[in-house]
């Protein structure tokens, strides 16, 4: 991938709206990545939109689908795990008039469905704990509503499942759905919503007429394109080979400490998400603990660092305050090796355990 | 600037938001890249927000700006010549009950004002003549309309202007600035607004905390390294030598034909950019005919290609659709060498009696 965007960047230069041969390359390469983007999903080539990434796709789809300028009161429902980047746009949405009922799972979304509803977004697979929610469930529900004539679309932030689990978007019954390049060891800076053909859909940027009308501004066709090889890394590589290390990774540290628990371990998950509760520990300070042996892992989402609130998801799961506090993500990718999963097992073990210490020693001297 | 972006990509791979090291790596870089932006702008680091190019940049000064959810009806003042990317969100605006006035030029700026005029919204350089505007008038005009009291701000669309003249943001007047990074051989997809000190903004786009809560997503760090990087170049290269070129290739043209006209060649342009108007010949055939020598120029502005109206730009400037649909744009950067002037001199001249002699024939034999 990297190759590709580096080779990119200098072969690549010209602007695909400008009729001059370096011009007319840049627009065919554009053209060849959003192609392989589109076979990957089994849509159509103009069903995809390229975007700066996850975040603007979401505000995209959740924005221009409800800011319609119709004046009628519209309704949506989502979910309470959603990433910030759909909780967002929909509390402005809020500020602008429009009712949104956040529901726990997706159980709850038959009840919530009203008859002015207009937009469901379920996110495909959570990005704390890897979740993967039942598409299907809620598809035929939206379908149902439509075929009684109800003005109802569907979409699902796919940001953190493409990828990871097969996604086919012929089948999968949404309208619109987000993705993010650097998710899949692409390039930052880029991502895509596939708009079903026939959404009627605002823009919510203004200025030229790219990507057909949806979304203005020179297109970054070397991130395009690196996204498309990125893509369909992603999309032949061995799935199996990241959940096998999952597995193992679990059932190691469960082996040596039984008493955690992994978060929506009883769910169906992404094959390379691990959210785990440490009891009595701070998510915090092994963070921080890992990081001192090189390895990387997160409380909660990125996005979210630096805020001191617990995790919106963990929360929403039913978790108290202290348990989301003491839980901690680890991703796994397809350049990982069982070596590596053993030399992680012992230090999180390490840490836990020295962590504990540490905190038992610290009560005794208060008590 | 490549060789930045290229090593950028393989190295620094974290996300910004991340409390891990390479997570913490990513954000020192990102921090510098926007120390070394606003060191070339003369203004404090907080107040540049990286966004996704001078399209987005655009729309978040403008939309951020008169979206203010107060409910007062608000006014704004902007160039009939402006780029689509500030054209389109202000006619957008209009549908929200902003009432915009169009002018065409700075001189009518004055009597344009109005005591619930809330933006000012002037480019620095056009991207199409190259004609710069004298921002300093403005500037003082609505300095002195906010020394009365009034909420009025001064937006420019720097993208054009930033690395061809010197940009001093400090002394300039204005509280808002786009800039592109593709513009100044940086990579496509990362640009940044200048955004001053105590302006008050609203977000077009919701999620994350990023950019001090101005703009969600995680950050594009390479690339805003080596738009950091071309800036740098720019800011530091020889404007006189590009100057020089675009002189040499205007008085050499003037010499073999005659009968040119350089397009607001009588005000102050930037040094790149030559904008020619050819008499009875059909610009689209010119730029067919120099492409077949390799050599890249456009009609107007490459995000209208595709497009059969004349430039906007060019009617706003007093031109018949005739002349505008008989005019190109000419652009040279530091790259470009005096023998490639001269080539592409010959090329002009040689095209241009051709495609004359070649409609002569066919209005004889019409005839």
């Amino acid at each position: 991938m990297a190759a590709v965007f580096s080779t990119a960047l200098l072969d690549v230069y010209g602007n695909p709206s400008s009729t001059h041969r370096a011009g007319q390359l840049a627009r065919q390469r554009l053209e060849e990545a959003r192609r392989t983007l589109a076979e990957t999903l089994r849509v159509s080539p103009a069903e995809m939109v390229i975007t700066s990434g996850g975040t603007e796709s979401n505000n995209l789809a959740i924005l221009g689908l409800l800011r319609n300028g119709s004046g009628k009161p519209l309704h949506a429902v989502t979910l309470a795990i959603e990433h910030p980047a759909v909780l967002e746009p929909f509390r402005q949405l809020e500020h602008e008039g429009v009712a949104v009922s956040y529901v726990k799972s997706v159980a709850a979304v038959a009840a919530a469905l009203r008859d002015d509803t207009a937009l469901v977004s379920i996110m495909h697979a959570n990005n704390e704990t890897g979740e993967i929610q039942p598409l299907a469930e809620v598809a035929t529900l939206v379908a149902e509503r439509r075929a009684n004539g109800q003005n109802i679309y569907f979409h699902s932030d796919g940001v953190q499942a493409f990828g990871k689990i097969p996604v086919d978007l012929a089948s999968l019954g949404v309208d619109l759905y987000s993705l993010s390049a650097h998710k899949i060891f692409g390039p930052k800076g880029i991502g895509a919503l596939f708009v079903r053909k026939n959404t009627l859909l605002q823009r919510i940027q203004f200025g030229g007429r790219h990507e057909r009308e949806r979304r203005p501004g020179t297109e970054n066709v070397p991130a395009a394109m690196a996204f498309a090889k990125a893509a369909e890394l992603a999309v032949g590589s061995q799935r199996d080979t990241v959940a096998a290390l999952r597995d193992q990774f679990e059932a190691q540290l469960l082996n040596c400490l039984p008493d955690i628990q992994v978060n929506a371990g009883w769910a169906a998950r992404l094959p390379n998400t691990s959210n785990i509760l440490f009891r009595g520990v701070s998510a915090e300070a092994l963070v921080i603990a890992l990081d001192m042996r090189q390895m990387a892992v997160s409380t909660g989402a990125a996005c979210s660092s630096g805020s001191l609130e617990p995790s919106h998801v963990l929360l929403a799961m039913g978790l108290t305050r202290e348990e989301a506090r003491s839980s901690i993500r680890f991703s796994f990718g397809r350049y990982n090796t069982p070596t590596e999963m053993a030399e992680l097992v012992d230090a999180v073990v390490d840490s836990v355990n020295k962590l504990r210490q540490r905190a038992s020693k610290e009560a005794r001297l208060a008590g």
